[in-house]
């Protein structure tokens, strides 16, 4: 049995997982990271956490996600908003110092949509597209098997596709992307721009919309608007068979997913709408997207 | 030496060329079609343009190009707007009969796209965008050598992405897609709405432009920007290293490509703006296309 271990790393902690490819699990730590990590500090409590690993299982591959803008090429994180002081951190040239062992590396969007690809509910079709609805809105490709990345790992960048000409700033830089219509950044910041309140994060923000906020329901009915525009351009390009949302948003689907598949209905040429399935994948460790990078 | 026959159907003519993957012409033949040809008389023609090549050349396989929308897994021209009674032509099936050699199908975008791969100049990268600019507002997209075909040959439909939120309408029926903003029907159509005056075709736009007509100019620059957002979106998607323009409208990138190239240089991430070659691609005979999808 060939076995893996996937490594999940985020702002507060370090996950690693041995799995196989059936899933099974066969090994499984976490380490705390501290938000203030320079470079060799994240490439060192990595460096333990592999060494923990090896004392405990065998395996023949790492696979490492981590948050971006990153270059698989390179093996380097440029940067990231929750570990703010890594700077163009060489991970894994610091880490074959380390192991000998095979590493793969990828953005964590990427890696949970071949976790998805993997372990979703037949999501093992041509053409997945995983929509990762979080903090920013990120997607993910499965082409034949096979994550596309693009250009060092920055393909699929679904939300920095313009949806609004001249449209609300967004964190990118530019004006009228997606993300700044459909992701916890975007919504906390049409909801500041209306009312100038600040929320904490998207459960307020979807809260407020069940308890019957109508400046909420505006600004998710304008942002899903634009999201199915978004959508629209990605399976016109790519005629996905499968669309699968992941992410903190996509628990709250019951508020948005009929309004959005309808809209879809009417946008898409029908010989591709008739043919897409949506759902809302089920929670996944990152750490396992990250094994799968191995398969 | 293999040598392939390349057959590209348009409303006026049907051409075959015997070329090898060097581009080496062995033989060119040209049949008239009839607009108002049936399906058994479009099918009937198409076969006596291969014995025809039969008799003078010997090859191994055949590509062919339709207008479309077209099934390329079923072999069917569902319909074509230059050969108004074509419906559901049996295309491939009907072939069949006629020759025992293997048979390649797509529509003449995609034909096109390949063409530009094999005979461009170094256009044969990994992630290679082409966007035929003419009567409509095509894509195709050659990944890792091979055309993305997406389902039955509807990939990369790049026309209609959504550029304007609620715009022109669309003659696929929808609102503001790239195509109704750049594209000879779409530069038509704004003129019309603009002026309610008809102008023939894109050479009586551009004429207009070169004579300082403001209202062209006007349509023209909303067109540019439309466009910059439509390229924008499929280069934060796919990352290609070159994208190359084909096609009628090609021809006037004199007026419009420093501009057009501008704008995506202010809207494209850096790390991806500063790698993509922008061209006009040379003119190349849709057969020649047709053939290389045999390679």
């Amino acid at each position: 049995m060939t076995k893996y271990l996937g490594i999940d790393v985020g702002g507060g902690s370090i996950r690693g997982s041995v799995i196989d490819e059936q899933g099974n699990l066969y090994l499984d730590l976490s380490v705390k990271t501290n938000p203030e990590s320079s470079n060799e500090e994240l490439i060192d409590s990595i460096g333990k956490l592999i060494d923990q690993a090896e004392e405990k299982e065998t395996f023949d591959a790492i696979g490492i996600g981590t948050p971006g803008p990153i270059n698989i090429d390179e093996g380097i994180i440029y940067a990231s908003a929750n570990l703010k002081n890594l700077k163009n951190t060489p991970l894994i040239q610091g880490l074959k110092s380390k192991t000998n062992l095979p590493i793969h590396f990828n953005n964590d969007s990427n890696c949970a949509s071949l976790g998805e690809y993997y372990f979703g509910d037949n999501s093992r079709v041509e053409r997945l597209f995983v929509f990762t609805l979080g903090t920013g809105l990120g997607g993910g490709f499965i082409y034949q098997g096979k994550l596309y990345n693009g250009l060092q790992g920055n393909g699929m960048e679904v939300g920095h596709i313009t949806v609004i000409p001249k449209g609300a700033k967004c964190g990118c830089g530019q004006l009228g992307c997606a993300e700044s219509y459909f992701s916890t950044s975007g919504f906390l910041a049409r909801y500041k721009d209306k009312t100038n309140k600040t929320l904490s994060d998207a459960k307020a923000f979807f809260d407020l919309i069940r308890a019957g906020d109508e400046d909420c329901k505006e600004i998710l009915e304008l942002g899903v608007e634009a999201f199915s525009d978004c959508i629209r351009s990605v399976v016109h390009l790519l005629n996905p068979q499968k669309i699968v949302f992941l992410g903190g948003i996509s628990q709250s689907y019951d508020l948005f997913g009929k309004s959005l598949e309808e809209k879809l209905g009417q946008k898409i040429f029908p010989v591709l709408a008739q043919t897409i399935n949506y759902s809302v994948g089920k929670k996944l460790a990152g750490s396992f997207g990250a094994a799968s990078l191995c398969f």
